[in-house]
């Protein structure tokens, strides 16, 4: 029964796309997500979920209608469900997302940054 | 409906009581909570839901009935819903915790450690 231990920062040397996020992890319906950012993503929401962001290296900006938040290392926010949201980076940054199994990384704003599948490392 | 984001850390400088939760953040039904851990806590399990650590400063030992883990700064664990651990710290380790609202610390291992209110910071 016993699972091994994460190490959070070790995950982000397996890949090296953007906007890719990968499972590191999961808590009952839960999923722990690295995933490494740089430029613009997609305006989203998610109609059904909050979706907690943590960043784990560098700096993202998060971009809402009215009004914007940097987040830096160690620094977290919950973005409340239907709430239209649009994570940027200036440099790469590397974050950890956490949201419910089956939420889709673009929520209803489907394109080619859509992800549909579930990719653990 | 703009929350403030959270500097984990910064959260630490808050409270000073070993094996005392207190929550920074909600995700729908799930809380993130910090705790300063020292020493040995209870045996204990929570029956009905899996139980996030995230080791932010330190090192702590997982120990379960027939092995243990010990996690170190920016490590985590998922402990399975059902499976006794018992959380030890040799010095002062600062970890998050993250579990749906209302599960009791000590599970059903009542004592002096239990605590039953949520304590926000």
């Amino acid at each position: 029964m016993l699972l091994d231990k994460i190490n959070i920062k070790e995950k982000y040397s397996k890949f090296t796309k953007y906007w890719s996020p990968r499972i590191i992890a999961e808590m009952n319906d839960y999923q722990f997500k690295v995933a490494k950012i740089k430029g613009e993503f997609v305006w989203h929401d998610h109609k059904d979920t909050d979706e907690t962001f943590i960043v784990i290296e560098g700096e993202m900006l998060l971009k809402f209608r009215d009004s914007e938040i940097k987040l830096s290392k160690g620094e977290m926010y919950v973005v409340p469900r239907g709430v239209e949201h649009k994570p940027c980076a200036e440099n790469e940054c590397k974050i950890l997302v956490i949201e419910p199994r089956g939420v889709i990384n673009t929520g209803d704003t489907v394109g080619e940054l859509t992800i549909n599948e579930d990719r653990w490392i």
